[in-house]
């Protein structure tokens, strides 16, 4: 380890460095980053944007006592490094490791979870005003990406700011990027700001106001004036003006020195306010400067050539989006729609293909799902690709403006199931819980890569919502054939055996599949049913096995609770079953960061488990 | 019926009517209106504030084949009498009858139904940009309150529309008010825009520039000097420019002249373009004038004194802003957070009591789970007091920034289980579903009024999310005694009987406990029991009841589908349950509008239907 990074051990460590030494810890932690990240995988490309930010924050605040929420968190890892958690980033996202989001139970200085976007606002909000409540005394800061800031509840937060006049200190950590290229007004409007004519003078301006202002001069009247200098300078005026929220900026995120005087001097601002400051996006690595989104979340890579070490397979993504411009051929009709993902869905191709018929949103999910109804009502065939997870955000949309009005809405549903390394925030294991609540949804997913194509197809020529859930990454089945036809509610029975039947959703009938082959080696047979609808299921075949005094267990990547086990056992009861009943799923706990199939292991749904299951049914 | 009205039978009929009839036209709605609502009951401030602009609307636009989308669509009312509903008017809100907000099965001209807020953007972009990519030609417009811009999703939306150039009207329906008065820094905006020194002038630059306008100026141009005279006049300038969205306004939304011209033109505009209107809610009707609020939502009341007819009984609502009120007394970390609704869920006087502990964040439901988040995270016991349907904006931030967090946020959760007249977009009866999934969440139901004070007690003593849900309105309970003592996970086992248990959740105990007391007439004496605890089950109960041979049957006031009853099942599964079981909620489709009593019976969730069922599983 390097020379100045071996001795910060504690927020307050940076506070005796000078400028220069701070610059020199700043190339010595963007070696560290890269180092670490190639050999783990992880977030690269916005770490290597914040590097100086975080110093200069770190250098500004006493994080003994001042508290710091980071919007989404995968920028966080300069500040886990300043937090005494350096020694642990070869743990990173790994199982019971070094998490890769800010979390409360890592670190006292992780004052806030994250892991979606757009909740810092809030969050630090929530904790400046029970600081006041409590008649308490410290700083709170947010700090935000441009790209998060599209998402509604950060607006919902500033306008709650803007009216509360809160001591709150907002940095907008503008790179132009979400995960990919920033999209909207509001994006708009920051481009304004960047490439306006004041950008340069501005930068002039805050220096020589800051730096050379009279004793006698207060602070907030010399910010005034940089404000006023801004207001002058930039067309359109503030947007976080009108919201009732002080700015300043835009001021470049990589000058320490400028950045500690901000800072230093926004500490004493009555009231909310907001600091503009510009980064770039995987700044110091070649490779990354120049391909930040493929650098924003990696797996492990090679340092010389930034070409990672695992061969990119084709994916249940990949397939997605390649389904998606085939269809789109024969159907002027289908549209294409992401929250700001057009990369991890897959969309990206598609976009190109179908300029006018692919819509990126940005982080808005509410509003994406409820553009598809929208544009679903006035006769189109939208497709909202979304990951699991972040579909939550959508949930209220999804019962009152899809499944209500019963309107064609197909919801591609990525990285449903574990995801791994990213752990607990995304995690798609309710996906099946939230959804099969709701009246009039149909929830599929399918077992094979190339149930897919299928599905898809199928989809667009219901006139009902449909979900498709699939999982992160490639297909890994082995003796699995894919099913060539749809029935409406009917599953596949891939192995007629006796006295018990596994009927398992998706990637799970790979591990039924994998266990019964094991267990035939034992003298017992079971049924493997594939239930390629998890909504409707198939009540003739429950019938059917009930009939002929099946035991059954449900498999499912997702929830126990609410999950496709409890909609087969509801059903069962209706039909005087006598068996016995084992539902395999997660418990009533989220699922921490690893190796899938690690915690495939601890949730007892690798194949030994599920045979070690089916013995003890029987027993 | 009057004069004019008799004849308007289809959207186009307004359109020959002089300007002067339309005023007329206005007078008889607005009697039609405070004469139908004072019988049926509904929302009366905010249609009696849009007659004169939603009369504009159909003289501007031709509804055969332009689209309109009414935000939350409680201000429909002058629409549905346009369009051929208005011998309807007496089945307002009852039970098969007309429904209180726009629905596409209802009519042709309901472009999309609604009933939550801020969704109007999103669809009418979606609709817009179908009809651009179907190469079809037709205006769309989306009428939207200022309160329901605050919500996020209007902002996304909002920052879509900027960023797309789509053409869409959004009309801006200004009122000051959302239900209750609005907050937040848009509002503050807002009023800045209303009460800048240009609003009078405005008026007039807009009537001389728009009537007396050069044949030779283009409109747009006409238009941008209105604009501009805007931009010289107001401070501080346009957010919606900002987000690059054209601005026109404010103009006065009671003035038929002004709109019609306006309206005429801004057909002709490319691209977005926003219309701000200034408009009274409950105009034209004294009390409402004076109480915009008390008419927002009303029950059937006497025209004369615009007092309602049904004396307002104790209900959950005020009963839990009682003892918040109480409770915040002996502890100063506690905090009540509402989303825009400070009266429906009760916390009126608190706001009044605790100034500074009260947080009215506007239709922001995200940001207000968030917001409660950290300040839990910062040592406060935040309460967010919300309705049931509108939580389901917030499930994400459960999920995520509360719930993974463990952190001790109490969700006060009004208005579960079904709510009656406002129909399918309010029933709460998914709750249940969406929050028993969630690990670390614990959920409680009163059976009785007297139960919630001592459960909101409870809640703020415990170290997790705790989630208390009630019904809509006031108690009626008979022969049942309040629990006096809380023991975690535990049921109350309110009779003791044979052969046959039925576990209730909430109000679905005294309809248990009715159908149990007919039953004994009958000699059947089934064992009735609270389920106090949704979510942990009372497993040493069913073990008990399982054992004992009973059968069970479990009753809820939510879907079925992930339900109470699920849970209890599961369980069952586990203890070797050999008696037959029923689950008793609703089944898999939307619950319409209308009496809850018909609604119960229609569920079969009625004392009457719960005999039958009870008789049918001991069959």
């Amino acid at each position: 380890m390097s020379k100045l990074l071996e001795d910060i051990n504690s927020p307050t460590d940076v506070h005796a460095l000078t400028d220069k030494e701070l610059y020199e810890l700043s190339n010595e932690i963007r070696s560290f980053l890269i180092d670490k990240v190639s050999k783990t995988g992880g977030h690269l490309s916005s770490n290597l944007g914040v590097v100086e930010l975080t110093l200069s924050l770190y250098k500004s605040f006493n994080f003994e006592e001042d508290k710091i929420v980071w919007d989404v968190g995968h920028q966080s890892y300069v500040h886990k490094i300043l937090t005494g958690r350096k020694d642990k980033f070869d743990t990173l996202r790994k199982y019971k490791g070094l998490c890769g989001f800010p979390k409360i139970s890592e670190s006292k200085y992780d004052a806030f979870g994250v892991g979606h976007s757009s909740t810092s606002i809030s969050a630090a909000l929530g904790i400046a005003r029970a600081r006041d409540i409590k008649k308490e005394n410290f700083n709170v800061i947010a700090v935000i990406g441009d790209g998060a800031l599209t998402g509604g509840m950060a607006l919902e937060a500033l306008d709650d700011v803007g009216f509360n006049k809160t001591n709150i200190i907002i940095v907008l950590n503008d790179n132009q990027m979400s995960i990919s290229k920033n999209v909207g007004g509001l994006s708009d409007h920051l481009n304004k700001l960047r490439v306006g004519p004041g950008y340069n003078k501005l930068k002039e301006d805050i220096n020589s106001t800051l730096s050379h202002s009279d004793a006698g001069k207060t602070v907030v009247e010399c910010l005034h004036r940089v404000k006023d200098s801004i207001k002058h300078l930039l067309v359109p005026p503030m947007l976080f003006e009108n919201m009732g929220v002080k700015y300043i900026g835009p001021i470049d995120g990589h000058n320490i020195e400028l950045m500690n005087d901000v800072f230093t001097k926004a500490k004493q601002i009555k009231g909310p306010v907001i600091i503009h400051t510009i980064t770039q996006k995987g700044k110091g690595y070649e490779y990354a400067e120049q391909n930040p989104n493929k650098f924003h979340g990696v797996s492990p890579f090679d340092l010389e050539s930034g070409e990672a070490f695992m061969p990119s397979k084709k994916t249940y993504s990949k397939v997605f989006g390649d389904t998606m411009i085939e269809l789109a051929k024969s159907n002027s009709d289908i549209v294409a729609i992401t929250a700001a993902m057009p990369d991890g869905t897959g969309l990206k191709e598609f976009a190109k293909e179908y300029k006018d018929r692919f819509f990126d949103v940005g982080i808005a999910e509410q509003h994406a799902v409820t553009l598809a109804a929208g544009m679903a009502s006035a006769g189109l065939r939208p497709v909202f690709a979304v990951y699991s997870t972040f579909l939550q955000r959508g949930y209220d949309q999804i019962v009152h403006d899809v499944c209500i009005q019963n309107l064609p809405v197909v919801f591609a549903i990525d990285r449903a199931g574990i995801v791994g390394d990213d752990g607990e925030t995304h995690q798609g294991v309710f996906d099946l819980s939230y959804l099969s609540a709701i009246p009039n949804m149909t929830i599929l997913a399918p077992k094979h890569l190339e149930e897919l194509p299928l599905m898809l197809k199928w989809a667009l020529n219901q006139n009902s919502p449909i979900a498709i859930r699939y999982p992160r990454g490639a297909d890994c089945v082995k003796d699995i054939n894919p099913i060539t036809e749809i029935k409406y509610g009917k599953w596949e029975k891939i192995i007629s055996g006796d006295k018990i039947a596994i009927i398992a959703v998706g990637k799970m009938v790979q591990h039924a599949k994998i266990a019964s082959d094991s267990l035939k080696d034992k003298g017992i047979n079971p049924t493997v049913i594939g239930a390629t609808f998890v909504k409707p299921i198939d009540t003739e075949m429950l019938k059917e096995l009930s009939t002929q005094g099946y035991d059954i267990i449900t498999i499912e990547d997702n929830a126990i609770n609410g999950g496709f086990g409890s909609y087969v056992l509801m059903e069962l009861s209706k039909l005087d079953f006598k068996g016995k009943f084992k539902a395999l799923g997660y418990g009533d706990s989220f699922v921490p960061h690893g190796d899938v199939e690690l915690l495939y292991r601890d949730a007892e749904l690798d194949p030994e488990s599920i045979e070690k299951c089916v013995i003890n049914v029987m027993k």
